[in-house]
């Protein structure tokens, strides 16, 4: 189970311990997800060459990988930064962006499955029936069915990989071969945002470097994303300024904010 | 003609469908275009791989091309992408940054030009002339010379492309091999954020994607880019808050403000 | 010496010439840097294809190559990049991103100060001592050294090298082989945003393009920047918005303020 107070904890972790999350992520939103790490109070760090992935998770206390743009040499890295992890007892955190838009992404997003052993996956609705092999739903990258829908396939796919799977939409299902937690926070101006789904992923990181639960840990993350969301919204006059008053937000986040905007099932 | 109404029209039409718009576009860029294409109603996605390219741009509605960071898989990848979009009809924009610069843009610029059907072409008045091969004027990626200056130009190069060619600056020349219009909206704080000419034309590719007719959409794209942009300008204390606010006013922009602001010629 | 009035010097005529920066750097900070290039006055330019480099650095008043996300191609373009600017006596600033990290970024920082003249190398105290082959002791890109440890190094390896060694932190050193500058200002909410340093390096980029004493140069920037970060972090309310108001920040910056402000040794 999950509560306020596991998450303010798992919080005060990351704050106190500034985790060093190590990122292989997208173009569009490495700025972004640099931030949020930095607001959340981790230490991010992007790096991708086959030549060095190897020697930077090492560093690292969980590696994140998201394949919103890929290519040849970053889908070798992601490889063998997640197989180098895998030896360590590193988690690692998967977004698997656009699965099902293309047979490219979808077959890289399930040679990853199948080469490295995930602790978490994280997408909407579409990728993940996606890379459970379900006839893909997706409008590039974004989703076309709600989370909901999803949410038998992820258990499916959660029994299959031993992975934590996360939903994301409306309402984030955090799943387990055991369990499932619904995560009620967010706004809708969050979807207005590019790649606040990979803010959600990279924080899923920050959160996993200081639990080994990683079902707590994804559930405390989302959670924790869904309410910097809310509150950034009550201020924000469009989806420019709600990006600033996300990492605001973040960044100042009290307990008591959690206490009185935490919405889980 | 354009009309305050075709051009309400349009913005309704994209907010309604929210067409994908698949952009292989610079590094700098990236995260603002696709912020831009969210803001009005679009759905963008980035990808840039040769082995995905073709089968990204089967699902959507326009295709933009932005030399902006050049590298060789990209040259490939969007030489790929735009043969894909031209056999099924997509529209392709293109923007030729930096052309006249480097020998190496000025060449792909002219290859894009040669081995794809363009349909709209926008750029500042050097880029415009670079690729009619009048003598570079250019300062790195910035202009040195009017948009006026590069309007026959412009002509030219729309009878030779059959491409609708935008010079951008601070009038903005839209030419068709028939007609030239004049966009006057905007404000001199656009310059002093980085890739707002980018910004332009990746909102040129969400208007290209509802309406058949590129002159007239063109028109529509450049025209709602200089509202938003004086709108955000209004409350804008730097370049900084200028980028926030010009989002911000793009998605909530109103057929009003559109009626009070348009000025076209 | 350096003073208020050399230092406002330096920043009018960046504002007057406009100089092109040609920059190579790590896509996380790409926009950010192009941002307070363009905001301080000057003209950014990324370029990065082993195919344009040399043409590009050929335009620049100055050239800022920083490491933060590496591979092959790039590390390719860098040095041929810097060999072309030492050609033609075009400054080469350089930022060794995560230099100790990783064998691959400290070997390709070695490499850079070997094959190429430096102007100015910025980094923080761990990716300054790294490069002078002391044992590394940095978290990811992050320093777990004060600037003041990494003093006796700067002043080594400015001797080694000839270039002016700035060691960032709460206390900016300029170090050059004769005499060292404390710079003073800045605000710790500046550690809070992702690639503040990269932005510094490339504010060090537009001061070295218009000022051939690069020791008074580098000084004017690392002030320039502190103090646009002290007035940011006045009024931001988290990290979200310290990005935009140092922005604004440094794009309005008066005289009187870098009067009433400046705080150096």
């Amino acid at each position: 189970m999950i509560t306020k107070e596991s998450l303010i904890t798992d919080l005060h972790k990351i704050r106190a311990k500034a985790p060093l999350v190590h990122n292989i992520t997208n173009y569009v939103v490495m700025n972004n997800t640099a931030n949020a790490l930095l607001a959340i109070g981790a230490s991010p760090v992007m790096a991708h060459a086959v030549g060095e992935v190897k020697d930077m998770v090492k560093l690292a206390s969980s590696l994140v990988i998201n394949i919103g743009t890929l290519s040849p040499a970053w889908i070798e890295a992601m490889i063998i930064a997640g197989k180098a992890a895998n030896k360590r007892n590193i988690p690692v955190v998967f977004d698997p962006v656009g699965a099902g838009a293309t047979p490219y992404r979808t077959h890289t997003a399930r040679q990853m499955m199948k080469e490295c052993l995930l602790a978490v996956i994280r997408g909407n609705a579409s990728e993940i029936m996606a890379l459970a092999g379900s006839k893909p739903s997706t409008k590039g990258v974004d989703s076309i069915a709600a989370s909901h829908e999803a949410v038998d396939t992820a258990v499916m796919l959660a029994k299959k990989t031993g992975a934590v799977v996360v939903v994301s939409g409306s309402v984030d299902y955090i799943v387990s071969q055991q369990s499932i937690i619904k995560v009620k926070n967010g706004s809708p101006m969050m979807a207005m945002v590019t790649g606040m789904g990979c803010t959600a992923t990279a924080l899923v990181g920050a959160f996993v470097a200081v639990n080994s639960d990683y079902f707590h840990a994804s559930a405390h993350a989302m959670t924790v994303t869904g309410i910097a969301g809310e509150i950034a919204a009550e201020n924000a006059a469009g989806p420019g300024s709600m990006q600033i008053h996300f990492l605001d937000a973040l960044y100042n986040l009290k307990d008591e904010e959690i206490v009185s905007h935490f919405n889980i099932e």
